[in-house]
C-alpha cells in the first residue's frame, strides 16, 4: 500500500485539519467530536442541513459545507459511520431556530446512529426531521443495507434541499424538497479496480486483469454481477438503462446528469461517458438541463465511475441554479 | 490496461465532445482541427490567449477556457504536442484585434510547434507574443526539454494573465503579467504508481513496491530520484524545501499555494499535504494569502501529487481574486 499518509489511524483527522485550513473563509473544524460547520453557522432562522457519513468519499459531504448547500458535515471514519456524540452536537451547533434535516445515506449504521442523534438532539429541544437517500439502483439489499444504498444522489439531495433552506423555507418545507429529489433521483456505478482502506492495508475486493464490477457500491461492496472489460461505450449503456427503466424516464423528461469519478478515474474518461449518456438520452428525447462531471462521491482511489440521473421541475431546476459556496460546488457566489 | 475508453486513438476526440457537450454554455468545440475556444470569442478589443500541450492532463487546458483565464486551448493527442495546424486557426479565432499571448509550457515539441504557429499567425496579420512556462525544480534538464519543465504553475500563468486580459490590459502588459507569474512560481511532484498512456497500453515507468519517484514529470519522466516510501509530512517537506531555497521565499512573502493531484490521489490525501505545507510555510513566517487543492493538472490515473507556490504582490492577488468562470475554475460569476 503507497499512500500520502502519515499514521492510517491519523488520515481522517489530518486530512480535515488541512481541509479546514485550506477553506477557513468557509467553514469552521470543530476537532473534538469531530465536525464541520459553516463559518457563519448557525445561521438564525434558517433550517440547518446536516450530513455524513463514513469517510473517503471525499468532497462528499465537507466540500459540500457553505451557503446554499450543507449546514455542518459530520466524518466518521473511513468507511465508517460517524458516531451519535459527533452527529449531536453538528446538529445543536447548527440549529438557527428553525430546526434541523438530517441527510442520511441509507447504511445501516448511519441510519441507527443519526437516528439515536436525532432523538437526543430533539431532547434538547431541536426540532430534528430525516430523508433517507437510496438511490442506487443495482441491487435491492446489499452488504451494509436493508434497501437501496445511498450514493451520488445525496450531492443532489444536499444542493437542492440547501438551496430551499437558504430561501427561507420551513422545516417542512424543506424536507418535503429533499425528499422529492430522494424520489426522482437514481444511481449506478461500476470498478474497474478496487481501493485500499489506509488502516487496512490490502485491496478491499479482487477483480481479475479483465473483470469489472457492474453494481459496486462506495465501499467496494458487490454490486449485480462481474463482467468482462467492456468499452466505455457499453459500460455506459449498462449504468444508464437500469435508471432509465427504474425513473421510467420518457420523452420530454428534463434531467441533472452527473458522471461521477470514484478517485482513481482521469477527467477524460468521464467526459467519454458523459457524451455517451448526453447520445442516449438525447436518443430517448430526454434533455440534459444541466450536468457535473468530475469527483464528487469517491471511494478513496477506486477506478470505476458513477452515474446518476435526476428528473428535474422547474422548482428544483431553479433551486440548483440558485447561489452555491462550497469547497467543491461554487457558482453564483 | 483498463480504462473507461472506447477505440485508444479516439480517446482525445471524444473526451472533447463529451466535454464540449457538457459545457456547451462556456465552450464551442472546433472539431477538425482539434481546439476549444470560449463560447464568445473573439472579444473585441480584448488580448486574447491560448495555451495547449498534450492531452492527459485535463482539466488542463479545456478546463480553463473561458471569462477570465483561457480564450482557446489546443490539445493534442496523449501526452503529445499540438500541431501548428491547430494552434494556428485557434490563434486567429480568439483574435479581437489586441492580438494573441500563447502560454506555452517548456517542452521541445510545445515550444517548437508554438513558435511555428506563431510565425504562421503573425504572417497572417495576428499580433502573437508568448511566454515560456518552466517552474518546475526537479530537474534543469530533462527528457523532453532543454531547461526546466512547465508543470503546475502554467495554472496560476493563465489565471492572473487571464484576469489582465480581462480588464483590459494590451498585449504586453498582459505578457508582462504573465512573465512575472512564470518568474515567481516554482513546483514540485511526485509520483507513487505510474500511469498508462492508452495507445501504449503499458505503464509509463515502473516503481517497486515500496519506492516513490521525487521530482516526477507530468509525463513520467524522471525526476531527481527514487526513494523508499515515506509518510506524507517526509514528502511534502522534500517537496518545498527545494521550491523555498529556489524562490528564496523569508519571512513576510505572501504565496498561493496550490497541491495538486495526479489523478488517481484522493483528495484527503492532498489535504493531508496541504495541512503539513502550512505548518512549514508558517513556521517560515510565509503567509498563504489563497490555496488551491484538488486535481489541477494531472497525469492520466498516476498515483502521485504536486506542490505550486507562487509569490505574489497585492496586484497578482487581486487579479487572481477577480471572476473566473470555467468548467474547472470558478468564482465570482
Amino acid at each position: 500500500m503507497k499512500k500520502l499518509i502519515n499514521d492510517p489511524r491519523a488520515v481522517v483527522n489530518e486530512s480535515v485539519e488541512g481541509f479546514g485550513i485550506a477553506h477557513a473563509d468557509l467553514v469552521t473544524v470543530h476537532p473534538d467530536p469531530l465536525f464541520i460547520t459553516r463559518k457563519d453557522a448557525p445561521v438564525q432562522g434558517k433550517v440547518g442541513l446536516v450530513s455524513g457519513g463514513g469517510s473517503g468519499h471525499e468532497p462528499l459531504h465537507a466540500g459540500f459545507v457553505g451557503r446554499g448547500m450543507l449546514d455542518a458535515a459530520v466524518p466518521g471514519a473511513v468507511f465508517t459511520s460517524p458516531t451519535p456524540d459527533q452527529i449531536i452536537p453538528a446538529t445543536t451547533a447548527v440549529n438557527g431556530g428553525a430546526g434541523v434535516l438530517h441527510i442520511v445515506k441509507n447504511y445501516t449504521g448511519d441510519v441507527l446512529n443519526f437516528e439515536t442523534a436525532a432523538e437526543m438532539a430533539e431532547a434538547e429541544g431541536v426540532a430534528v426531521r430525516s430523508v433517507l437517500v437510496n438511490d442506487d439502483v443495482a441491487v435491492e439489499d446489499s452488504l451494509y443495507t436493508a434497501g437501496r444504498r445511498g450514493v451520488g444522489g445525496t450531492v443532489f439531495v444536499e444542493r437542492i434541499a440547501g438551496a430551499a433552506a437558504e430561501r427561507g423555507d420551513d422545516l417542512d418545507g424543506v424536507t418535503a424538497v429533499a425528499q422529492r429529489v430522494v424520489d426522482s433521483v437514481r444511481s449506478m456505478g461500476v470498478a474497474l479496480a478496487a481501493c485500499t482502506v489506509p488502516h487496512a492495508g490490502v485491496p478491499s475486493f479482487d477483480l481479475a486483469e479483465d473483470e469489472i464490477e457492474i453494481g459496486i457500491g462506495i465501499h467496494g461492496e458487490p454490486g449485480r454481477h462481474r463482467i468482462a472489460m467492456e468499452d466505455a461505450d457499453g459500460i455506459t449503456q449498462r449504468l444508464l438503462d437500469p435508471i432509465v427503466a427504474d425513473l421510467s424516464l420518457t420523452s420530454g423528461d428534463r434531467t441533472i446528469v452527473m458522471v461521477n469519478g470514484m478517485g482513481g478515474t482521469p477527467a477524460s474518461e468521464l467526459y467519454i461517458m458523459f457524451r455517451k449518456v448526453a447520445q442516449l438520452l438525447d436518443g430517448l428525447s430526454v434533455t440534459i438541463e444541466r450536468s457535473l462531471v468530475g469527483n464528487y462521491i469517491t471511494a478513496l482511489e477506486m477506478q470505476g465511475a458513477s452515474l446518476t440521473i435526476l428528473r428535474v421541475d422547474q422548482e428544483m431546476l431553479e433551486l440548483w441554479d440558485s447561489p452555491v459556496h462550497t469547497a467543491a460546488l461554487r457558482w453564483g457566489a
